[in-house]
């Protein structure tokens, strides 16, 4: 080797450590210099162990140590468990947990005048009496302050008459008595069987006919199962068993004396008569041994196709009785009172670590009318353990990216008003901050599949979500949730994939959702919907909610609920961590385009009036369109954003979680201001129960019972044109923003 | 120098070559990365080139040019001015500008049947009418489609009867007319100055009574100053000029026939007789000539004191006329008709370079009645200036941090309706993203100094705005118009700095400060207040209000519509670029804390009641000392803010943004759903006109005319308790968020 190339090797050796020191020069400066993206990017394997922290034994235990005592809202024993709430999720490792208080008016019997109904003879004396509560479940007779069942906030009073046999208390049942066959309910006890319908419904109806009052029963028809055997050797009513709740007409207004505003110490209150949705006429509700007394001697026409239910009567219309019974009549005998009375919800909170201000709520109630064995304590188990969860990845140094809040609520059975105060309380800021509320009542209805009803915007999270939990069947131990669901119940023929439901009301998601527009959504275990045709579970709202009852019955390992849980977590987690939140407009674009067609063939159906009154449903459409293009068009957007700028990602988070925001009326439905969701509000009419766009529902419900046609049509084409607006407005909250 | 120096000479020379060739991969790998924060930061001088962009010879230009031609809302002219306006945004440099329409109720005469007054004699023989329209000034005798005098809405209609002097119309005047005199206004005719209140709400007053038809005109004591010449030789009010204007009751509404809704094709109206504040009286205006006819043979009571304006009449009340007058009558011929019609507002904008999504919104209307040299068109001068000196900076490669929208609205003169349309149909959006609105009517009402009304989260910025422009007064050119207008109109004797006033209502702000709850703040240069105590100024809404009439007498310099164009820049300028907000909780809190305890002063008046009735400020005050607290919190956490951090940055300044949202009441004053800021709509009742806590307010009037004082009461403690709730609710929004 000549000099030559000893010079070239040294040149190189200098050259490569001249290159060396550059280099480490521009690594110091490179990684020296602040970073532009502080993000905890997506965790993936974060969520796995969110889930996998989330175990049937800790949910049963949590079920078990809940339901030992009855948790009606408003007594020590609710005060308490709230208490035991709160100081576990502090121990689970929460950042703060608080309890939140407001003085509601609740309703109960009055505890030395007992309600009930009678039968009387000739001199009105009693001559049967309805039982005063229900025979207590082995193992819990030592339990006191056991509410019998009643209709919480029925007006008290001693009304009697002649007995009417209602059907389901329906306005179209009230129709065909009163249209069809020409009864007059004025001054009459009416007697309705529970289901189809929510019960404060029954109410309004039974007032609008002039009813004296209202018996509530439930059917064997709509509350045993074929073929199990009543409780404790099956799950179905015992005919001692009966269904409790309330009957107010609320439409999301909250504690009735304080519409609008929060219980609190310093809020104006409406005289008790003026309050918001509280029937005028005694309600009490029987089991179904208590109803074949009364309906076993009816009179009167015999019932009508559908009417009959599955006792052993002839379930004859009435007014009154018939044979030896013809000069009995029937007394209701309430003594319940309304109460101004102190609630607690309970509100846990999991700083966000990057959003602070982005809030995503599991929420669900903890009140029960008695033990709450499935309603609520099933839901507010899983709850329980999501919090247990969270708390122990926090301890592992993880923390989401944005706030995540846990509420205990307190009073959903009067009315939802735990959560609907919290909401007044906190409306402005839930406004602004809100990403989602994901709700946790009872987990489990049934022993079949999932059950999820969410905003279209949750639609594909939840898809995501459910094919990372395992199925919890028997046999199924290599299938995911998805397919074990997608197997059971998939959507249609069009759409193959699992069904989803519409949000629709009746739980503490209502304040979030109908009156704040938050998107939103819930999941359960339920029954098979096509073969199991009895209503909501068995034994609802009765004693018999037990621990038992789901220990033995219903999900005996746990798995059950324990999948549940994973889905209600993975909800949460996703939306709470995710950088581009998991919003999907274009689930929202092509539901709407499904309800707007569905509304206007339903008007159509009245081609003349459509066609003399100009009633054009074009603007909607093009509405619609425009939103299925904006919302395509954001769609597109994001596959070129800049992830890695915080202020961009910001801007599109904010589009989507003021998507649903968009869709919110400030001037609400049309005598229902608390109720503002243009699109998913519930119609006030049970026919179109469940219906999307319940303003021109209403509207054409109208038509079909108003005297003024033209007046009709017109409110007809202001609903539409009120829809119309607000698909626009909300296209327009997709478009870029400047 | 030996050996052992060059070696070390030469271990220097190559540790120096190492060094540099470190250095160079260090800058390179420096710069090389991506910044964190991509600011443009703060830019004072920015600022101070924006401000000396605007020129005085540009403003004077501008008003020249627009005021040529009458501009009415509906007519073609202001469709052409739109597009000259739209035009030269788009020359400015502006990134869009669009042109948005709306189909509204106007109101317009009839052509071919002329608005007037007679006075009848016994055989109703019209034996005095007054003029069909004001003498043309100088210079526009050839202009058509000058529209004469005329009130818009009214309704159509001939009344005659006796006719009786109500003073200004207010709700005392009534009063003292029925109570105390003992005179019914039922049936009659009745004549009312100009002044002191709205005249749409005289009209409301006069219906209140009954009265028939009513007559407004300007007298001298309220539109001629003293010792100035009436137009063209001075700035006074003519005899034969009169005062246009509408006399609605709109109360936020917009257009009358959708009201919450845009006015846009696909939109529902209400019939014409359903729509919203529309008088159901005829109504004209006249000038003072005209007006003497009429009162100089009044006969009845002599006026109240107070009562006597400066006509050489002797202002007797009636009813009727009296001497050889005593039979004569007074008619009403008002023939003008509401008319559905197209506007166009004109919106600019420059996008945000950092946050788009976050929008300043400069606006003011562009429709007059006639000319509009002052009303609208000196305001709509400073904003094409304003317009124009962004463009050029645009042009320089600056960009705001946010995004500036420029708005010229349509028919403001017909009730707010292009400002409130617009508003309506960017509601969401607005209420999600508008971080402030600046109103910019006529920017010029009087000679003396500068007027500011704003909330008070702007106080301190409208100090430091005014602080960096000049004085504009001859003699005062070392001033700045902060210590010109400081010496001019200081506050109070407990707070040295100059007066800045309530933003009232009667401009386009409205829908966006009272509806929307959106900062908003106006200024123009005004009178003495002490010592000019003429309505508004003379010649407004007539047809002098020329250019000559600014370039002559009000601002021949233009240095005074020059200033207040800087300060409307100012404002925009550091609202769209500051990276931290510069609004202004602390003002706020003071600004409660005063109103609070006037409103419990005034209470107070009424010792027995309030405590017959147990009513309590306490809360009210406990909810201000919250947020007062929380207000200060707040400022403090911004020392120690990382500024660095775009993320926290935003968040803080989302809780700016949104303070004043957080005043807002979904649901509305009693009865007005559209005026819902608590603290700042205006009271339903003129005597309260200005004050804060409407709804208090509101309630306190009626306890004074109530025949139920315990319901009176419980009004005065619920809007107490809304009052608290909302301010509470205020203070929240301020804490850290999670």
């Amino acid at each position: 080797m000549g000099r030559e190339s000893g010079h070239v090797r040294w040149i190189i050796c200098r050259f490569v450590v001249l290159a060396a020191i550059f280099l480490t020069g521009f690594i110091i400066g490179w990684f020296g210099h602040p970073s532009p993206v502080n993000s905890t990017a997506e965790t993936p394997d974060r969520l796995d162990q969110f889930l996998l922290q989330i175990q049937a034994q800790n949910i049963r235990q949590y079920l078990r140590d809940f339901s030992r005592l009855p948790h009606l809202a408003g007594t020590v024993q609710n005060l308490r468990l709230a208490e035991r709430i709160r100081d576990d999720w502090a121990e689970f490792g929460l950042d703060g947990v608080e309890i939140v208080s407001y003085d509601v008016l609740l309703s109960y019997p009055n505890q030395s005048r007992p309600n009930y109904i009678s039968i009387l003879d000739t001199h009105r004396q009693e001559i049967f009496n309805t039982s005063l509560s229900e025979p207590v479940p082995e193992g819990y007779e030592n339990i006191s302050d056991i509410v019998p069942p009643y209709n919480a906030f029925s007006a008290q009073g001693q009304p009697e008459g002649e007995l009417v046999y209602v059907n389901y208390g329906r306005t179209e049942d009230f129709l065909q008595l009163e249209r069809d066959m020409g009864i007059n309910c004025s001054g009459k006890i009416a007697i309705a069987r529970y289901g189809k319908i929510f019960r404060g419904n029954k109410v309004k109806n039974a007032m609008l006919a002039g009813v004296a009052g209202l018996i509530l029963f439930s059917d064997p028809a709509d509350y045993v199962a074929p073929g199990v055997a009543v409780y404790p050797q099956g799950w179905n009513l015992p005919g001692g068993g009966a269904q409790r709740g309330n009957v107010l007409n609320l439409n999301g207004a909250g504690d009735p004396l304080t519409p609008g505003y929060p219980a609190k110490e310093y809020t104006y209150r409406f005289d008790p008569e003026e309050g918001v949705g509280l029937p005028k006429i005694p309600v009490h509700p029987i089991g179904y041994d208590d109803a074949v007394h009364l309906l076993k001697n009816m009179g009167g026409a015999d019932p009508p196709s559908g009417w009959k239910g599955a006792l052993n009567v002839s379930y004859r219309i009435g007014p009154g009785f018939t044979g030896h019974a013809h000069n009995q009549s029937v007394r209701l005998n309430v003594y319940s009172t309304n109460q101004v009375t102190r609630i607690y919800d309970v509100i846990g909170k999991i700083q966000g670590a990057e959003e602070p201000d982005r809030y995503v709520i599991l929420g669900g109630h903890r009140d029960a009318w008695v033990f709450g064995g499935i309603d609520p304590l099933s839901g507010a188990a899983t709850v329980h353990e999501i919090a247990r969860s969270a708390g122990t990845l926090l301890k592992t140094g993880w923390r989401p990216r944005r706030t995540m809040l846990f509420a205990s609520w307190d009073a959903e059975e009067f009315g939802l008003l735990g959560s609907t105060e919290w909401a007044e309380e906190n409306a402005k800021i839930l406004q602004e901050r809100a990403v989602a509320y994901i709700n946790a009542d009872s987990a489990i209805e049934g022993m079949y599949t999932l059950r999820v009803d969410c905003t279209p915007s949750l639609h594909t999270l939840v898809y995501d979500i459910t094919k990372k939990v395992s199925s919890p069947e028997d046999g199924e131990e290599s299938l995911s949730l998805y397919d074990s669901w997608h197997k059971r119940d998939n959507w249609t023929s069009e759409r193959n994939a699992p069904r989803i439901n519409k949000l629709g009301s009746g739980s503490d998601f209502e304040a979030y959702f109908i009156r704040l527009g938050i998107a939103a959504g819930r999941a359960r275990y339920t029954k098979n919907r096509v073969t199991e045709r009895y209503s909501s579970y068995p034994l609802y709202h009765s004693v018999y909610e037990t621990f038992e009852l789901v220990d033995v019955w219903y999900d005996p390992s746990f798995r059950r609920l324990e999948a549940v849980a994973r889905v209600r977590a993975g909800l949460v987690f996703r939306l709470a961590d995710s950088r581009l939140l998991p919003l999907d407009c274009d689930e929202y674009a092509l539901a709407l385009q499904k309800y707007s067609k569905v509304i206007r063939d339903l008007a159509y159906t009245h081609p003349d009036a459509i066609s003399l009154y100009h009633v054009s449903f074009d603007p909607l459409f093009s509405a619609v369109q425009n939103f299925t293009k904006a919302a395509r068009d954001f769609h597109q957007r994001l596959n070129t954003l800049d992830t890695s700028n915080d202020l961009k990602m910001r801007m599109v988070n904010d589009q989507l979680m003021y998507l649903e925001r968009a869709f919110v009326d400030p001037l609400g439905l049309p005598g229902r201001p608390f109720y503002r969701h243009v699109i998913f509000a519930p119609s006030s009419h049970n026919k179109y129960a469940g219906e999307s766009f319940p303003g021109i529902y209403d509207a054409l419900f109208g038509i079909e019972h108003a005297a003024d046609a033209p007046l009709a049509w017109r409110e007809v084409k202001r609903q539409i044109s009120i829809a119309t607006f607000t698909v626009q407005a909300a296209a327009m909250t997709l478009t870029p923003p400047a």
